[in-house]
Formats: C-alpha cells, structure tokens, sequence
C-alpha cells in the first residue's frame, strides 16, 4: 500500500541514524549542556546570521507552542492566529490548558494578513470597553501555513511591522519551515525570519529528524529561566544531545533545506498532473502538502491502494484529502501514485 | 575522565539502538497507532500479568509525572508524597503547574508509611476545618524511591490499602523500576505493582532505553479520553512507534531486567568497598545509587578522576554525592572507581 | 442626565437594604453555614419544585461561571457556547483561565439550537481525527441570552435532550433570570429549569440584590467538595450570610419575580414607542433589555440627556446601542426617555 | 452564647451600613469607575503618604492573594511564605490553581527572618542544581502575622531589603492590618509599608467593613492591565462603588484604626486576666487572636459558654483554640467571658 498520509511517518533521514549509531557509550552530559547541542545552536546562529540567537532543543511541535507560548504571552492576553492555525485546532487545547485564549482571526489561503491583524489589535485601543475581554498578547503564524502556502517576505515584514507597532511579540511556528524556506517562489530566507519575528522555531519532525524542534529566540530575547520553564512543561529531553546532534547533522552541508527541497519536488510531480487532469485543487502552494477535494467515490477508489490524509467532509458527495510527500517519498512511490489518478 | 554521574548519560542499549537502525524507510502510521507500540503493550500486560491494563508510551518522566497526576487527581484536591519526591523537588514545580499542590509528607529513608498516610488523610476527615484545605487526591510514590531504597510488598500492601480506604488512587512513579525490581532483597515483583497500583511508569530512560516511559493503568482504568489528555500536555509523540520499538526490545527476553540488574551489581561492587573503607553511606540501598557523605576535601579529590552527582551541602564540611551506575556501566569503571576510594 | 446605560447602577431594592440594616450586631457563623443562606436555599429549593437541590451563594457573574464551569467541565473538554455568550466575549477569557477552551457556535438570535449542538457533538464521535481537539465538554446557554431574547421550553427542552444524549451536562447562565421567567411570552417556568438544566444560576446583581447568584445543582448533583473549590477560585464569601439574606428576601413574595417584571414593563412601554416610530430594533425580545441601530448623529444627539450602553461600531455611519432599563427604572425616567426618541 | 470564634461574624461598623443606606436610588457607573472608589483611593494615598499608589477594591482575602500573586509571580517561580502562612494553609491551593508552587518557610511566631529568606535565595544562585527547582518569585508575609504577632519596622526593612536583592517584590497581607497598625508596641505606620512593600493589602472584612480589600501597588507600580485580571479572577464587582464607599468610610476620621484598637484593647483585657491566672498563651501578640492551648476538660467546660476557634489538636489531652475579638466585640462581652475563665 503506497503512503501518503503525512510528512512524519518515516523515522529519519540515513544521515541522522548514522550519527545516532556513531554515539556509541559515550557519555554526555544531560538536558542540553552537551557538545552536539553546543555546535547545533552555532551552526543555527550562523544559518540565521544572528550570533546572539538563543537556542533550545524541544522534542515535539504542541509542546514547543505550548511552552513558548505560555512563556511570553502575558496573563491578561491571548494568543492571535488564524482561524485554521494549528494551535487553534489541533493541539487539544494545549495553549488554553496555560490559561490563554486563542484569538483565531478569518484565515485566507490559510494566513492572516497585516491589515486584519492592525484593525483587530485597533480595537482593543479604540475604547475602554474592552477592558473586559482577552487582549491580544502575542502573534502566531506558520510558515509555511496550515495549508502549505508561504507567506512572502512582504506580507511577513508587515505582520512583524504591526505586531510590533501594537508592543506584540511575533512567533513563527516553522514545523515545516524546510519545505518554505526551499519553496519554489519563495523569498523569505532564513534570516530574514530571525530579523522579523521573536521567536520562531525549525522543525525536525517532519524535515528529516527522528523528532525535535528547535527554538530561536533572535537577537538574545529569550524569557528569563526558560530551561525551567521547558522543564516545568515536561518538555526538558534527559538526553538532549541526541536532539543537538540531529540539528547539528540537519544544519551541515544544507542537509535540512535539500531534504526539505526533496520533498517539495516530489509534490510538484503530483501537483503538475492533478492540474493537468484538472481536479479540484485547493490552495496556491509549493510546498510538499496538496489539497484535493474528491467525491466520496473517487476517495474510495484511490484509497484502496494509496493511504492519503482525511482532512473533512465538504458535502455529503464530496471530502477534502492531502498528499503529503516527505524527504522519504522516493520517484517509484509518486510515479506509483500518479498512475493511480 | 570517570562518570558516575547519572544513569542517563548514555545513549541506550546495543539491543535497542540495532531495532532502530533495522527500520530503515518503513512508513507507521503516528501517535502510538503502530505495530511496535501493540506489540510492546502486549509484552508488558503479560509481564504485569493484567491482560486488561491500558499503556501508553510518553518521552520523559517530568512530563508523565505531570499528564498522569493532573489527569487523575481532582481539582479541589493535591497530591500527596514523600517530602523529597521527585514530583515536589525537582520537577519545577510541573505539578502545581497543572493546578495542583503538592502535599509533602515527611520522608523516611525516601518512603512514606501506611500509618502517615492515613493519619494525614483521617485528619481531612475529623472535622470540617478542612474545607478550606487542600484534600489528599493522589498518593504518589516511588519504586526504588529518590534515594535508591525499595518499597517492601508488605509496605506497598499496606500503603495500597490505606489509600483505597481514603479512595484515593495510588500512583507508582517506576523511573528507574527495573532496578528495584532486581534489587538483591526485593519481593515486589512487576504484577504485584500492577495489582496494589492504580496507575504506574515503567522507566525507559534511565534503564537502557533511547527515551520512554511506559504508562500502565492496571485493570482498564484509564482515564476518558487519556490519549487527548496526553496531547493537550505536549505529551503525545509524532513518531511513536520508536517508543513502542524500544519498549518492544525492554520486554524481549528479559532485556529490562538484565539491563537494571547489571546497573544493580556494579553499583554492588561499589558499595561493599565504601563499607569496608567505612565511608558515610546513607540510606540502606541495593541499586544502582549510592549516597556518601564526603568532606569537602575528599569530594574535590575525587572529583579529579570522577565525576559523581553533586546532591546537596550537609555542612560547612561536608557534602553528599551520589555515585550512580547503569546499564552501560563497565567493569572496569568500577574497578577504576574503586581504586580511587 | 437619564441613565439606561445597565441594570446593575444602582444598589438594591428597599426591601433588601432594609433586610441588612436589621441585622445589626447580629453574629451570624461564616461561609455560607448560616441561618439565612438555609432559609433561603429552602425557599429556591420550593421555587424549583426540587427538594434535593444543592445550592451555594457566590458574589459575582464571572466568578460563578468559573467556578462552576471548571468544577463540572472534563480536562480534556471544552465549554460549547454561542459566539456571543458572556464567558467567551466579556469575562476577560476566565474560562481559559482554569484551562479550557471555549467552543463557540453561531449564534441565531443570541441563541444556539439543538441541531446545532447535535451536529456539533457528531462531528466529534464520526471519526478518530478528533482526538487532536478539544471534546464538547459542557454546553452552557444564557436564560435571556445576551441579547435579551428567550429560549422557549421546546428549545430549552431540545437542548437538554441532545446535550444528555452526548453525556453533556447543560448549565444555564441566569444572571438575568427574573428577566426571562416574567418576559410576555415566556413558557419556561424555574421547576422546567431545573428539570433540564444540570446546574443553573439565579441572577441577584442584576435583579435587586446588592450582589450575589445562586447556584442551583438541581436533584443533588453538585460536584464533590464543591465548598473547596469556591474557596479555591476566591469565591467563598466570609459573611456569607449577605448573601443568604438577600436570595432570602428576593424568594419571600416573589419579590424576584415582582422586581423583573417592572424592569421588563419598562422595557415594553419603550419598545413600543421605538417601533411606532420606526427605529432599527435588533432581535426580537421581551425582556429589560433593547438593541437599536442609529445614525451616530442620532447616537450623538441622544447621548446629550440619556447615558445608553454602548455596543459596537456597525459601521461607519452606524453604532448599535443598547437601552436597558431595571427594577429601578422609574415611568418618570421612561417617559422622558420617550420624550426624546 | 458568646462568640469570640472570629472577627468577621457581625456584618458592619453602623458608620458603614449608614452610608450604604444613603445611597437610595442613586446610579453608580459599574466596576470601580465611580466617585467613592476616587475618594477612598485618594484618601488612602494619603494615609500611605504616596501620591502615585495604584489602588484597587476586591471583595475578599483569597481572591486577592490570588489575584495579586498571580499577577506578579513570573510562571518559572513561587511564592515565598512563612510554613503557617494563609495561603500555604487555608485558601483551598488558590495559589496553586493560578500554576504557582508555595514555597513554605520554616516559621517563627508566625514570622520569617530576612536571614531565612536570604539563604533560601542564595541556594538557588550558588549552583546550577536549582534550574529544575521553582524559583522564589515573590515573598509573601501578613501583617499581623496567622498568629497576630506584627512585624517591626526593623524586620520588615530588612525583609524588604533582601527581597530586592534578589529582585523579588515584597507582598504584605494586611487581611487584619488594622490590628498590626494600632498595637500596642508596634512601629510600623501606613506609609513605612508603602515604601517597603511593593504591593500589600488594606484588609477591610476583618476591620469593620462589610467586605472588601483594597488593594496598594506604592509608586504606580501596578501590572498592566490590572483591572482585566481581576476581572479573569472573578473578582471585579459590578457595583464598585459599595467597595469605595466603605473604604471612603474607614479612611475618614481614622474610622479604620479606631475600630481596629477597640479590638486589640478587648483583647488586652483578656490576655491580662489570662496571664494572671496562668494559662498557657501562645505567641506574643498584642492584636486581637489569642491563642491558648487548653486540656480537653477546659476546652470543653468553655465552651458550653463561649464559642472559641478551633486550631488544632496538641496531643491526646490537649487543644490549642484561639480567643478573637472584632471591632463589635462590647465590654460587656468581655467582662462575661473573663467571669468564665
């Protein structure tokens, strides 16, 4: 049965297994204080041409929101993101189990826009009224989004202009962050991201790792005592240079970009024919997730030889699927697939 | 330089490190859905003799400690343990995090008695003073405690019973359990747990696995809609086959036991010089940790050729240290170790 | 100048503040365990036709809410709502604050429908994908909602059947209940309330009390130790015989009942000017509370003589106002009012 | 039967309820935007000789631990207090439910040293260790103290000195603040406190008022957006100004201090006739609590006459019961127990 149901049903990448059997007995340091972590955090630094970055190393994506989000969105406020974020939909209510409030603006394409997020953060200003309600506190989008698009350095620079204007810290959720940053219209690099948000995170989950999220906090800002509050979230690894040395195999010789431009191509293939035998594609996206809607038939058919992910149903005739490629989709899968639509 | 820092300074066992090499690019479907993880939870019901307990596999003890208590305990309630439980020292403060006060009983050679317990409880129950107190909810042990001792079957009788008296569930927090269940004089064997508690962990990452702690709920107790719960903690691995592999491999063959019992047998060694050299040992332990009382200048000497783990000043003199063996560590450590005593 | 700005700007009815004074030295044992709160307890137990209801007096709307909410609404839940509900538009996300997301439907009228809910619940029991979100955890409902209108039996009765179809308790939110109960065409009586709902409250602050609301846990159901938890949130107020004498007072002669049908007759004799002369009246409602749209010239010009409550910008030339009258209104203060629409 | 079972059993000073009766059907704007909330605000800026105090009315104790300790302690830390401190003992874990561990002080009459506070904050600076420990984030004292013992100006400056040297605001409960202010030996006057805390409490409930605390950030140095956590707690009362308006009274003609001196000066008269006949009285006080230890026979005898606080049992023949008067306790009430003793 051929698979394309998510980006995070492989283990990892050949490099990062290799690395993992090389360790041996050695012994390391616990919780973060060892070596691996110590070259991954400079091999970042540098990629995102920020030497003052402070980094850590997270094991999963809700937890790294969870702990990052509640660690800088003050008490009174909540958290702003679209409507479709994942925070907002698929996280089991993680970030309001910390006692804040998702604020989830109409998404488009699955992003927010600057001038949305101006006009709501306005009218928290415009009268006292107001004050008994859940002020915004923070700024939360994806790159690329929910739905595979990438935000284009100008709209990013905008959000990052207008949360900043309105004394919001902006969060970059990037738990596909390879697949937009390789993106074929993309341009929005690395340190571009470091210089307009306040912390943002490089998945490894789904980009090549056997699991792991780094968390960059650019320019030095990151919250006082955040080891404690990482592990007051149960989020602090015992063994974390096993997640150091995952990023540091990831961010040398480009190998986190090439599995992530892999990816990409793999659905590009994909994509290029649904185009061509016109089905009903959803979202403009480059990245390695495509959004068909089919008719519960056509569902049914493929589904007998191609696992593909259940999104929703659209109407009682039709359901939402994803393809979604990884850095493991190899040519014979996707030829495979495309012989099937 | 020596290392007897930790049980968690090395990466995991030869066994275990193989299983994941060996699964190269095969696609598993997430979240502990996978054939590894059935496997495994099939392996420890047998080992537990409960062919009805319900397991899930998180990553780390902290987090476990925090989705489990917070999930069982009610909210006008705390959780009771030993004053130096790892839950009310050394988890920053992951528990009240969720709500809920940690209810500290003064500790005895790292245990809590039956008759404590329930004179503490019974004080809840005298008058209606209490009302605005914090009630008992949970009662939260470890096996082998914090500091290394071992729970009798008769104690763990009787402290499973006053807590049932008290309907309160009893927790059993198994870090490091494979090591009190190989303990020279213990007879606490792993059904008897899953027969006297409610809820209990078994350890992988500090008794030769990667990561993982297995979560047991004897008798189909679950909570409603744990996995949920385990999500909205951060808790829930994308991947999860890798913890459902690893605990697979533990429940080969004895693998869990062999690993724990080897850390207890080197940590043996160890023990019977620092008597014969009358060192300050505290506390009457057969695993795998040792806790000795150092003048300052001992410690600084030794701490030229070893590294132990720094526990806490005593005096202006004196400081306690712990030596601490594993699976991983050699015989001819411990013959350097000793040389050095 | 007029003021029709809420129903809660003025202290209480004579009968209450009298009730006080004649306590004078009176010592009256703290916490709710007095004379008074068991009178009145027994009164609203009569009210209701329920002789095993549980009932506390807290001080405030938001305050009840939070402590009830949280006390009955699973960890792994959410509370369902209507968009505009008070808890998650006006209580400054104190839902969240105890760690659950409000799950908000739209609204129709103020109010959400059986079908609604039911579709809602499904779409969470259909398939496994939701076990990322957060479950229906409770259904609460305002009795007149937010915009004053009225949930008639068969709705309410709808309602309760679906939310105890999916193991849903129903809370009904009546800070404005006296409103609701004496409205014109209303066919909801207390006894149907507590027959349907779960757990109810008894609005006092905006009905002629000083403050307070009762919670009513209809045939016994109140959550374990439910005194604890409103000492936890804050809520257990010391001389809780305040609040015992005021719900004493207010079901003596049905005062409550007396006290909400002046302010809604109030009401009526405006409306029916509005409508003769052909002001914008939203929603349709007989209780003390009216939602019109003007110009902002005709905003403006009325605000010269009469405080009204402010809603929302409709948009650039248009302002949404509320006119509210209470037990306080006089006809003086409403014919004047009527002399400038 | 007489009662000396606590300070907050009769409802208010006459001065109080009198100006409560005066307000008629007066319109107050809501949530403590009112002119007796300006009056009592300035009034008490002056009495704490601090032009630029934030100050805010809530209505009960817990809810304002609760909400101040929320509000200033950072998410990595707790809140420092003596073992027999309120909030470590009586407010049902409300510090807890806000995510804080209370983090209890061995105490000493009640008190804590600010040598105690000094080396507990050094350990957690001396060594890395700490990193997975709760922080001190705040201290939190009474004044009086649970046991009405009062802080000198000597302790609380040195208290407050080395809060601030390890950067933690100081939190003074001042629930019976009264009483402290208007002993017998003490030296601390209204403005000392606000210059040395950086945020305490002017306890109304115990003092005279109906309910009520006002709340006292010195210096402008309230949290942002301080009203919208109040109301997230629950604890903003709609009809604001009944808080004012008792605070306006107390603030006038000394109403505060006299009503609180009566009650010291009745307890004096009874610690005289204590000591004299040789009682066993605990603690050295001289504001309102007495506390005695009894046998069970006297306790017993005494309370066919008198209701006494119950505090706890000392052992199998002895009780330690606590003698309270209140600003209504009368001579005559006095005089009846002594005849008792």
């Amino acid at each position: 049965m051929l698979s394309f149901v998510n980006d995070y049903s492989s283990t990892a990448a050949p490099q990062i297994l290799e690395k993992m059997q090389q360790l041996g007995n050695e012994h390391n340091p616990g919780y973060g204080a060892d070596k691996y972590c110590d070259s991954a955090a400079t091999k970042i630094r540098k990629a995102c041409d920020d030497p003052k970055a402070n980094i850590w190393f997270l094991v999963g994506g809700t937890q790294t929101n969870q702990t990052v989000l509640s660690a800088i969105t003050p008490q009174y406020a909540g958290v702003v993101c679209a409507s479709n974020g994942h925070i907002n939909v698929h996280e089991a209510g993680a970030i309001e189990a910390t006692g804040h409030k998702v604020l989830a603006l109409p998404q488009h394409n699955g992003k927010i826009t600057a001038e949305q997020l101006d006009e709501y953060c306005q009218s928290f200003e415009r009268d006292a009224n107001h004050e008994h309600m859940v002020y915004p506190g923070v700024v939360y989008i994806s790159q690329p989004t929910e739905y595979g698009t990438v935000y284009t350095r100008e709209e990013l620079a905008a959000i990052s202009q207008v949360s900043h204007d309105h004394d919001l810290p902006l969060f970059v959720d990037g738990a596909r962050l390879g697949m937009a940053l390789t993106a074929d219209d993309n341009d929005v690099a690395l340190p571009d991201i470091a210089r307009l948000a306040d912390v943002f995170t490089i998945g490894g989950t789904k980009c090549g790792a056997i699991f792991g999220e780094a968390v960059v906090f650019p320019r030095g800002n990151s919250p006082k005592n955040f080891t404690t509050l990482v592990k007051q979230h149960g989020a602090l690894l015992a063994k974390g240079w096993l997640l150091g040395l995952q990023f540091d195999a990831l961010f040398t010789d480009d190998l986190y970009l090439k599995l992530a431009k892999h990816a990409n191509e793999e659905a590009d293939k994909i994509r290029k024919v649904l185009f061509e035998k016109n089905y009903d594609v959803e979202f403009v996206s480059q990245t390695n997730q495509i959004f068909i809607v089919l008719t519960n038939e056509q569902a049914k058919k493929l589904e007998k030889n191609v696992q593909l992910g259940y999104m929703e149903e659209v109407d009682a005739d039709h359901v939402m699927m994803r393809i979604c490629t990884s850095w493991a989709t190899t040519d014979e899968e996707v030829d495979e697939l495309i012989k099937l639509l």
